[in-house]
């Protein structure tokens, strides 16, 4: 199998976390994608993901899979130990309620104040909503506040041992310092669990 | 266990079907919470779903489980047939692709375009931003034109048979109708697909 990836992008760092924590980056055969250069526009690229998107995992069977959440659901099957996603039914669906609730009640906010206020997305989003961008700024800050209050009475996003949710959260950390958003600085329940991360080999 | 749930609302409409197409939806206990009346906002039930999200699962044990996809995982291991979700890692994720496309490609565009145009929606958005419902509304249009796409080469929408992403785009179908967005009408493969879905009873 192949794994088209980008370097510092969120999505792709996310399925790379997810697999540095499983000792097992080293093993997949990687593709650069320089989404700077356009190429993941290419016509070639699009066989492998229609939308454009990276990373994407291309299997030797020839099928195709996106979405970085899905390409760390094919890799948690691969690579079992140690457990990221849930080991029975409850808890595999506790850990994607807290990966959602990162999803959407703050990486995308931090994604359209970004998109919509970053001068270097202004062609890339045209036309910019510098009023949608204002909006996502205030809901990421209520989203950060959430999570600190989680992670006050919790020592991972997801209960009480490390899972996906704390690479998507810990993600949103690094995605968030484009928008020169660091609550980190003011929240200490969500900083010295950010401290508690940044000290893993497998989020560096 | 007892299901939180809302009429006429999208995502508790995608736990209603899931499980009507498994033959278990009499089976679960229901509490109805009406998000007109606020019922969602209070206290009691914000214990159950901290931010106020219908629907909502309590479990005997204690464990309360929001967003509706992780409910619909739960119910997969409870209920594992007709299986929804995929018999295997690849199956697994290659569903979940599908089904997050729609999710972000197509049902978060609907949702904007509704949250930040339509008049019911005015104060619960406060500040409502047009220019975001414009932009979401293009993208919705470019949503309904990918799963025609996608439609006219394949019966459902994850490939072969009927999956959880079937059941996602089908409620886009009928949450896109508060905005007067019935792509159906013009593109042939989705409507033709929609057809199919609406002879199904677990779909009604």
């Amino acid at each position: 199998m192949k794994l088209y990836t980008a370097a510092m992008a969120p999505n792709p760092d996310r399925v790379r976390f997810f697999l540095q924590e499983k000792g097992a980056w080293d093993q997949i055969e990687r593709v650069e994608v320089s989404i700077m250069k356009g190429e993941h526009k290419t016509p070639a690229y699009r066989e492998v993901s229609p939308l454009a998107q990276v990373p994407a995992l291309s299997l030797d069977n020839g099928v195709h899979i996106t979405e970085s959440r899905a390409v760390c659901t094919y890799f948690e099957s691969v690579f079992p130990e140690p457990n990221l996603m849930g080991r029975d039914g409850q808890e595999a669906a506790v850990i994607e309620m807290w990966d959602r609730r990162v999803e959407l009640s703050y990486m995308g906010h931090i994604a359209g104040w970004f998109r919509h206020s970053h001068p270097a997305m202004a062609e890339l989003e045209a036309p910019q909503c510098k009023e949608w961008a204002e909006i996502c700024s205030r809901r990421a800050i209520m989203g950060a506040s959430f999570f600190n209050e989680r992670l006050a009475v919790s020592p991972f996003v997801a209960g009480d041992r490390f899972t996906i949710a704390d690479i998507s959260l810990y993600v949103c950390m690094g995605f968030g310092r484009l928008v020169k958003f660091k609550p980190w600085e003011t929240l200490p329940a969500l900083s010295a669990w950010r401290d508690r991360m940044a000290s893993r080999p497998g989020l560096a």
